[in-house]
């Protein structure tokens, strides 16, 4: 039984706490909070389902330990330094973590990995939604005059986004200025932007999501293969899902003496699975 | 420079000739055929593009010389079997070999296996078509008073195919009778079949092939996760691309002394992508 630990409760928690119980070869070693003592911990691996900012932290400690952990580190931008911060402490203690274990960075990722190796020429769209954008809520709620607020990603096609954007306004604010603050903030500003006044926002509240990732490119001089994958999901179930059957792939990764941070796009698939490698190639291959 | 050789020269020789030409860190290192000398070989990775039932023979020859091999064997209930014949020879001659590299045994394995770890529980369906079965065609071919035959596989979903069977017949065939014994015959018998009499099934043939694959399953606790993969691809391009993008991650592979024979799930999306680990993440993760 693989000791798979929990650090940090929130959706993405709670979410990896099902996927673990679901799981035949992994037990629960724990919950904890972010000031929870890590010291006498006895788990091969820890979730960091913790705000994505204190990932790095956390990360870095456990690996100073010796310790297997997964998270779902969001910034695209950040990762490959992440990775890069991570990687000489994981060599060192002999350790193996993965980083970025969701959906997008996560499986999406993979999937733009096996298009380029079908079609390394072309271009690939990752469409979001219809679902919740977490940063555009936080950052339309931080209008003054906002009380709460969801951003809803809308997909144009090629990538290109509308935000749908429910808000409930403060007592005596005016709707025109509020609108007008929100389509001028950066977070807005360079897509299409509806901008939607509800009484209550919580009733629209929905954790579903969705992805229309395609391809068109060229296999060796051959053009116009043509790819696409689609998925509509529970997002936190699906990240929880995701994380957990990451943790099953860096506990096997690390007792075969795999050492190192790895995001998803360098693992095997068939190390997130249940079953032996042969059971998995008699079902799947 | 990865020095790969090209065994068999049909049409996934031909395709994987073009696909190693575009690719900028591999060397052309010959083409050979099924009679041809192996025995000076200067390649470090040789792609069987031999009729199926060869791959095994000429695998277990190169493996015992050290030297790397992609295959796409196809036979899907006999691929266990022949990863757990070639694992120890290529272990203990220090080298790897991929088996069943393509699009179904290999890239669908793929999507399959990372469908798995998204959702544990659930239904794949692998949907294929519209496109050629070789098998199928072949088959066709071979029963009395078919000069020439084309066995196209219609998704008509959850897994099941309708077979349009377009032949031609020998001069004083009778096509009723011709009909009788292809809708008896065991490759044809469970299928919604229709066989239509056709003046040249040589005007008909087209390479174009596709895949519906979906699932619909659980993450956790949580049911209704929907995915699809889809793709509209020309077969043979598609598969010399993915046997040469295999090669890479065998060279790879060996190089790292992660000897034996594997199969695609068992192998990381990267090591089959040019440029390095760093690059591809900052670009697909």
């Amino acid at each position: 039984m693989i000791k798979v630990a929990i650090l940090g409760y929130g959706n993405i928690g709670r979410a990896a706490e099902e996927a673990i119980r679901a799981a035949s070869d992994m037990e629960l070693a724990g919950i904890f909070h972010h000031n929870d003592c890590l010291d006498n911990l006895d788990a091969d691996v820890v979730l960091l389902c913790t705000p994505t900012r204190e990932v790095p932290k956390y990360a870095a400690v456990l690996a100073a330990k010796g310790i297997c952990t997964v998270d779902s580190f969001d910034i695209h931008g950040q990762i490959s330094g992440l990775r890069e911060q991570l990687n000489p402490l994981c060599e060192t203690n002999k350790t193996t973590s993965i980083i970025s274990a969701g959906w997008d960075p996560g499986t999406d990722s993979m999937v733009r990995a096996l298009l380029m190796a079908m079609a390394p020429k072309g271009i690939t769209y990752t469409n979001f939604g219809p679902g919740r954008s977490m940063g555009h809520s936080v950052a339309a709620k931080a209008i003054a005059g906002v009380k709460n607020a969801l951003s809803m990603t809308i997909p144009l096609g090629t990538g290109v986004h509308r935000r749908m954007v429910y808000i409930e306004l403060e007592k005596g604010a005016d709707f025109k200025t509020v609108e007008a603050a929100l389509l001028k903030d950066d977070y807005f500003a360079h897509d299409e932007t509806h901008v939607i006044q509800v009484d209550d926002v919580d009733a629209l509240n929905n954790v579903a999501h969705g992805v229309h990732l395609t391809r068109s490119g060229v296999s060796g001089e051959t053009h116009n293969q043509r790819f696409e994958f689609n998925m509509e999901i529970n997002n936190p179930a699906l990240t929880g899902q995701v994380m957990v059957s990451c943790a099953r792939a860096v506990y096997r990764m690390k007792a075969r003496g795999q050492y190192g941070c790895k995001t998803m796009i360098e693992i095997a698939p068939v190390d997130m699975l249940a079953g032996t490698v042969e059971e998995n190639i008699k079902a799947l291959v």
